[in-house]
């Protein structure tokens, strides 16, 4: 069974999952497991790898539209090298902070490969959900696509600093919050952007209908990477941790004022039965296969 | 730097990180990584793992006194078989229904090496740090000692049901919950009773007077080990998730009573300056060195 199916297997296996993060007793709790060979190119820092990790967490909740109260790692590497902990330590806690989140710590274990368990924990009693878009409603993003592909491309060619700035991303936590008022289906696009319109179709029995003009795609990836070359890694590359929501249209302007993050309407959801579109083709469900 | 400095460096680098969980704004949330080759010997099931790993961050919550709300799980394995998978998701539910938490999934993450990542989140005001004891006071253990040490030989026997049975433990959320109203400080063994003593004795400045006698030995360490080898197992060996609390004498028969495990008075807690001690002999700092 691929990472995917098992995935599906959970789903239907346990209530509350399937969405970015669990909600229970007006708790926001999501968890995700990352570790160097699929997820820390070589150059990575490890204060990096601190944010990203925590940050990855953090965008779930944020997905929900929930605040975020508090977040946990564990660090599991071959040895403990102290600068490279405290390093990983002042990430953590660097992107926690620029959510108004507390870090708390966590646990470490001795283990062949680098490995970062995090679970971040949000509070709210009116999650937004995968399910519940609407046919009419349009379709937005938060900040551009493509910065973690960027960052790859970068990482691969030796450009590490520049590569290291792209890795660290805001969490929508704010953003998510402000779209929650209105927003009638949200998730993050850590999968990619093709694969969360699948999954929000999926859960709100909904078509979408993209136009690639209106995808906002990240200068960096323009910089590493050709016009076609850069709209297909942006839709399907992931690992970019904006939010998709659907809105009603008439609410976009005032959300876009309140929104700390540019909003980006991209499209508008369909009937089911017109399926996912993007410039009038089919949108394959496709991108990156991981937890989330 | 070993594991056990890193632990160090980190309690001093984070506010809230030194005891079993930290304590967020009404939140205690804990989490523990565990792996195949430390933690899950040959013969283990996956619903055992599921339970033991799950388990293990339950009562880090309830060694703060706190009620248990919700536990999550990253499973990171090299293939996912669907047995395998249901079999470690029925570990996790049925520990957490054990306690009334709730376990809402987590994430799923391909790994060369069995990993599972837990955290678990309770919910307290009030909770029972590891500093606290008082001279004077009395060191109590609930359940008994041993288990995890007997399973170890019985699994390199061969003899893994009874094994996994004895792998598979309770959470002490209710004893913890009934234990906090009296309790000047707490923690639970996991690391085994003479390293948890150490911890006690550094984080509250005193001493502790154990007597062994009094040490309550699990009848499985004894069906599979000598009388001086089970007080030193029962002593170092650790994995054991039972808490170790420090009460007024006068509060321990009405404790007794209300307690769901048993509770066994082992000793007194002293001046700093008396050191600690079992049976008058110094107890050296010895046990399991690895994360709580």
């Amino acid at each position: 069974m691929d990472e995917r199916a098992a995935l599906g297997l959970l789903s239907d296996e346990l209530e509350g999952a399937g969405d970015d993060a669990a909600v229970v007793d007006g708790l926001v709790v999501t968890t995700d497991m990352l570790h160097e060979r699929t997820d820390f190119p070589d150059g990575t820092t490890r204060y990096t790898a601190g944010w990203r990790a925590v940050g990855a967490s953090l965008s779930d909740v944020a997905a929900m539209g929930a605040p975020a109260t508090a977040a946990v790692a564990a660090y599991a590497a071959p040895t403990f090298d102290r600068d490279e902990l405290l390093a990983f330590v002042r990430g953590a806690r660097d992107v926690c902070d620029r959510v108004d989140a507390e870090y708390v710590g966590g646990d470490l274990d001795g283990h062949d490969e680098f490995t970062v368990s995090t679970t971040a924990i949000g509070r709210t009693d009116d999650p937004v959900l995968r399910s519940g878009a609407r046919p009419g409603d349009v379709v937005c993003v938060t900040g551009t696509l493509g910065r973690s592909a960027a960052a790859l491309r970068l990482f691969e060619r030796g450009r590490v600093d520049r590569a290291n700035d792209l890795f660290q991303f805001e969490p929508r936590i704010a953003a998510g919050r402000t779209l929650a008022a209105r927003a009638s289906a949200m998730m993050d696009s850590s999968d990619g952007l093709a694969r969360s319109l699948h999954q929000l179709a999926e859960a709100g029995d909904c078509g979408f209908a993209i136009e690639s003009g209106r995808i906002p795609i990240d200068d960096g990836l323009r910089d590493v990477s050709d016009g076609d070359d850069a709209l297909e890694l942006a839709t399907t590359f992931g690992e970019d941790f904006e939010l998709v929501a659907t809105l009603p249209e008439a609410a976009v302007p005032a959300l876009r004022e309140a929104t700390d993050a540019s909003l980006s309407v991209i499209g508008s959801v369909r009937e089911r039965a017109d399926g996912i579109t993007m410039d009038g083709e089919t949108l394959a469900d496709r991108g990156y296969t991981h937890g989330d």
